[in-house]
């Protein structure tokens, strides 16, 4: 089984060059101008297109249980959706419930996982702490390649966690040289806003954004990096939505702190308009967590992204319907947060990010994909256009365009948040080990396809890390007490 | 009882100038060149000299039960030590313990305090929460002069409290017109530090340092700010000690929130070297929180005051004597926390700020006296100079020098922070309640002179910001639920 | 002639209470709740109403010859305007012609203000370098009591000067115990961007605010702060306008810098969308430099009145009729530079700053009056209601409200920037040296009635600034030159 | 000619691998394990090391007439020096004198530069401005493959420009697809700080370091940043060595500008204390603008490397002897400005970097090689390691440790700044162009062997700013112009 790309121009997040992609059982086997390919191999023209690494969604929710329900996307349709957008791998999030075995809760996930239809790993949340809780992180990185962990500053009384556990969870990680990520908003003012909007009698969908204002998250995102830094820790912010969280970022990084930030696709050009929507079902299709936000928070976000300060780039796909939504519809604290976007997130980030030139073709590579590689420790394995890479890959179209809608798009969701928006470049072909997943439109995911990917611990950065804490490790004074105290 | 003081210049906070002042029953009756006074006043020199409104320390605890043990200055003591430098009149804190009734803890307080020489009045904590708490905040703003409520971010598992108890305060404050005020170092951080500092083997003071970095006041500092925002509600941070804490400040404030922020007089001037001094009992007696920081702090916080980021400086007058500090020769966690300094704090800023050229005199009196005043709501009954007001005054001798030093010092503490230290600038007469109590080295202070002073809600500001939450408050969107939900 | 005003309340920058002011031979001779005045003494009747300082404008520019034209509005009408509105002094500005003498210049100045009807002073500008103007400098501040310096970083070809002046004349100023202020702006990228839309086609009044963008306003004001740092020298902004040069100033302050800055009424009110104006004629009525912004650029202003970060407001009142404007028909660069407002900016500055919470009484006084006296050392006889002082008082009624506009207005000029805008608060009385110029309507102001108001050098705040100049002078090495170099 | 470096791990900007690297013709034939050779190739043993591009050094001036004398290093000691550390490009610098055509100067500095040993490129500096300037710029692009103009904006009286020429050069540049690059320090303010320093009687090497204080960089970094961003074209500045420029270029990149920052390797282990030596030729050694800065810079020059805000590192590689520096013994301003260290670059960033925990070693490649070859359009060609690429490289021995000294230098000057410095980490073999030019210990360059290397225009950045500044091109008003005015 092997396939030649023939004729495109190879972006990856450094250069730009023309070369064919040759691919042979699954890993690309050659990067060559003019390569000539066994008579056998498939030919794919990619002629005026980019040959690109495959997007990879660092933060998805497929088939999740959460607030009385289920996402409606599954692994199988929620990967086969990012396939048709050209995103080849997910990492979605093992959740366990507080006091719940982080490992039970682990292997609950990778059975779901199973019918994924391109390669998909676990972050693990971390929502209590115990002996067992700091047993069991031990042995996910040694033995289920997780070298990530999740923890929520939100969602009072259900899965947040108070500083005390930040501070061991960050702690243990660090000795076992994962990535500690967190949502970032602080859960006792998310629940005391709620109750006082639902106080006044504001109970629709508007409630959640006021809810949930940007110094809310702006607090959190500061008090989690200031969480890490007296701990010499790196940590990632996941979902980084306003201005507050990103200079807190920026500040740290200026700082020579190693900080990390995640921006959806969606907050990069949606605004809170939409909760004024008049009809509440579109109102409450567009809850989450965080909301989107007053307009000018994107030019800090976009901002963010060329300047270096944020990395990766993602969407939190957690979708549900109509049905699911109107739980909500006397209080919008019972509306399931979550929106999708999986299918639509690279062609988002190309349309306004290169189509505006705000971004090159090598940073919205390394924006969607060659940085949450590195970060999360999947490169030169995923993340790039190499031999010897896995053949996750996708040839792109600058000119193509298409219309977005919930009519024609592949998530098993009713909705879609951009619906209407037109949006030239798009996913021409798709490839998941080195097969042809997508292909001019046509959708040929294979229900468990797809593979668990190990990510070992330790990338460079923290190695470089425990050095610099090793070199800075605090000293006591050698002082002989006196014996005796004169008053 | 008359009291002529002749021949000084006037320092308000606003202006400089020449005339006598002229108190009568305890009050200032005449501000005026060349005042004629009834034969039978008491005249007091003050040429050459200022005369300006006596010193406001906002945060001390006299006699406070603490860690196991009791402060050993209690409030005749320290209100007296205070009139030898220049202050006369303090805010002290009633502390409840978690459970225990306010009203019940104020009136305990209110009872230690009635030793008082000079005017004083109350801060009370709030350290746990209930419908009982919320209770007594109204009835102690509405019938016992209360108008500010502090809160703890630190000493965890003691009179800490966590978000949910600072938005349910700070609501419940702004409802009453009362300002919050908070002690900002993260708790939980500080604990694990502390853990860690001792698995490493560090017990001296110096792991009292290491275990609460700047970050985590910053930290805290950005938190309760933040959480006042999202409030609409004012917020003074005590003890701020660090560049980080003073940033989020100004940042805040450069946003146009209401914060507020005290600098401790020591922290100016004295740095975390302390820690390291070879002799325990020395570095124990340094040992407060926040800690002593590392000199390029000291920069930020002066900077503070001069902009007007900070508006404020106390003492967190509490102190312990070596036996009492002793308590933690083998873990320094057990030690004390507090340092004395009340009767040194207006010539340490005279000297290092007004001889330095940092300050004016009359910002010295802002930042001594008529700031205090005015967010605490006492002025113009305190903190000007200016008939009517009370007759708190001293008159500086801006070309007198001492040497501080516990051998001289009036405070009931066997050590002086800034042992050695020559300054030039000292109170050489003070009045409280027109009355000489400090002249020329002779201190005449009565126990039990000082009145409690009842502190009214609602000083302008607060109106102000009452008026702007009710112009922004959010709204609903009106709109018709949809009935039935299409899938 | 004396006046007693009754009734009112006192609104200072320091405090609020009841009081009535006595005024006699210009000056106030008592304030004084239930004071008895003489029988013969008018009575104003002050219920309901504040009785504060009169506004002090501190930057107009009355008659003044500039592109071709003179300025509509002169010294009495021009003043007379302010007092309608509760302005009683106005600071203007002398502007030599380079090569011009400043004292000739002063000297044309001082005859053409000889007709103003309330008290005045000049800032001289210094627009060109020479050891003339050094000498000059001197003599003004000795002998005509001119204690402040403009310079300007934009009109180049005209009267822009280099840093090289500018480090010139704020050294000289320094010795002298003057202040420098500053309009900032980069005058040749303003040059470069004029021509470059003019290149483009755009000629029109929108083609002014797009050659002057934030950056302009932002880089100059952080030159002259930094230029004014490197010699320890304090610095004015005049009419900041932009988001960056209020973050520019807000960094300095926090740094410990003597930085002020003033901020135009209109430009916390009115945004650029006025240059988007279908009619030429309306849409030219608003050019002015710098030019009216972005709407967020207003959040950032009204923040640095309420943090302090800027201290005083003014009008840059500067008048030209549609004829004059029309000069610029073809060639936005040609209309003549100016918007009037010195009647309207208590109001404007009320209705919008205290009647929404963003200021309270007191601050609004000392933004509007009271700063401006300290820093230009008017006060205190200027800028605060007390006895001694200047009887230049506003009885403002906080109930009033007017709609302002152009046929109704006392300004001499055909437009009014806030035409058609209702405010709630104004001038009810205003009295000047102690007499009735404004009442009830009534507008008796008389030409000439105004004194030139000598303004001493040295404020206390230059005082400090000396002594920590003197303190941190740089020293050299003592060191023996090698007579010898080894190769 | 062919060369095998076997057993090594290549570590380029993005990943760390084990290969053998096999060179032929000057070019990377193979990035393969076990990679088998001809058996003609020479073969270099890697064992236990690093293979990594060439260091490139972007800012050098070898044999620069400057100061009225001459750089002592000369293009090929120069670049045989920098091969001896690990280096195997450098950027040089055209500085036409004003008036003088640029390229008559590039000519001269071409054939000067034809003795180089590896490879060079050359910066034109735009020293003044005319038509011809103008056209010469196009002339350099289009034919002399010269893609970067450098502009200073301090050595006042001599080649400093003013805004006027930044604005015109800048746009010049950018409409040719160019980098501007400044020299950022604001010549008036050390032109007035040196006269004060002089009249002070401070005439030693202290008074240079006096004369340029911070401030007089952070302020120039600002305004050529405000500069390129009204133009909206990027610009890069080089050796920014303090707080305050860092802090500026985040600020701007924080907003989405495309600024970069250059740091020299001295300023981020050397302080400004050398300037207080008492031996006045060692003092002077150290003499280069901008000096030598206070240690707490350092650490946000650290900062600015990890976090990304700079970019690259250099030397501003400019030697001058003891007899050369002797010329400004008894006045700082005639000392010539200059260090050495273009041999120590790559040890001294590795042992403080790397070494320390500050930087990966892919960050190490990034900073010393690749970004510099991608800001200046010499990637892929240089920069990486991959085939294609031309065989300049280093192999790197982590564990190699040497004590820096003038003694055993290779630099063409008598002083070496980091005499006594012992680093770990350096260059074991260099290859230039595929041949060995230093091994183990032996310097093998050949005079004249390097090339002068094409830079052409628009590298990828540029084409995203140039789609940005079309989509943001401002738009006039249609409007008719009232034929009357009405008065």
């Amino acid at each position: 089984m092997s396939i030649l790309i023939r004729g495109g121009t190879v972006v990856t997040a450094e250069q730009s060059f023309r070369a064919d992609v040759y691919c042979e059982n699954g890993i690309v086997a050659a990067v060559e101008d003019g390569f000539t390919a066994p008579a056998s191999a498939e030919v794919v023209d990619a002629g005026g297109m980019y040959v690109m690494p495959g997007g990879i969604d660092p933060h998805t929710h497929m088939e999740l249980p959460f607030m009385g329900t289920v996402a409606s996307e599954d692994f199988f349709t929620g990967t086969s959706a990012g396939a048709a957008g050209g995103t080849t791998t997910i990492i979605d999030f093992v959740i366990p419930s507080p006091q719940q075995s982080l490992i039970e809760a682990y292997k609950q996930w990778r059975s779901w996982g199973e019918k994924a239809a391109t390669d998909y790993s676990f972050h693990v949340a971390v929502t209590w702490w115990s002996d067992q809780v700091r047993e069991e992180m031990g042995v996910l990185t040694r033995e289920h390649g997780v070298n990530s962990f999740k923890h929520f500053m939100a969602y009072k009384g259900a899965i947040m966690v108070d500083d005390g556990v930040l501070l061991n969870s960050f702690a243990r990680a660090q000795e076992l040289g994962a990535l500690c990520t967190v949502h970032a908003e602080n859960g006792d003012a998310v629940f005391h806003l709620q109750k006082k909007m639902l106080d006044q009698g504001i109970t629709g969908p508007e409630g959640h954004a006021l809810s949930r204002p940007p110094q809310v998250e702006g607090e959190a995102a500061q008090r989690a990096i200031a969480i890490a830094n007296v701990l010499g820790a790196p940590v990632y912010i996941v979902h980084v939505s306003t201005e507050q969280a990103t200079q807190a970022i920026a500040r740290a990084r200026a700082a020579g702190h190693r900080v990390f930030g995640e921006v959806l696709a969606q907050q990069l050009v949606i605004d809170e308009s939409v909760y004024q929507h008049p009809n509440w079902q579109t109102a409450a299709a567009y809850v989450m967590s965080p909301p989107f936000r007053a307009k000018h928070h994107q030019d800090a976000l976009w901002a963010g992204l060329t300047s270096g300060n944020l990395q990766t780039t993602a969407t939190d796909h957690c979708c549900f319907c109509a049905p699911q939504k109107a739980a909500g519809r006397d209080n919008f604290t019972k509306i399931p947060n979550g929106t999708g976007g999986i299918e639509d997130r690279m062609s988002v980030l190309w349309h306004h990010g290169v189509g505006t030139g705000r971004l090159t073709p090598n940073e919205f590579v390394r924006i969607t994909s060659t940085n949450c590689a590195q970060i999360f420790n999947l490169h030169p394995r995923k993340g790039t256009v190499q031999v010897g890479a896995d053949a996750d890959l996708v040839i792109w179209d600058p000119e193509g365009t298409r219309t977005i809608s919930a009519k024609t798009h592949h998530q098993n969701v009713d909705f879609n948040i951009y619906e209407g928006m037109e949006v030239k470049g798009l996913a021409r072909h798709t490839l998941s080990q080195g097969k042809l997943v997508w292909t001019d439109g046509d959708l040929r995911t294979v229900r468990g396809a797809g593979r668990y990917i190990d990510r070992p611990c330790f990338p460079p950065v923290f190695k470089a890390i425990d050095l610099y804490n090793d070199l800075h490790k605090p000293v006591g004074v050698d002082r002989e007490v006196a014996t005796a105290v004169t008053p």
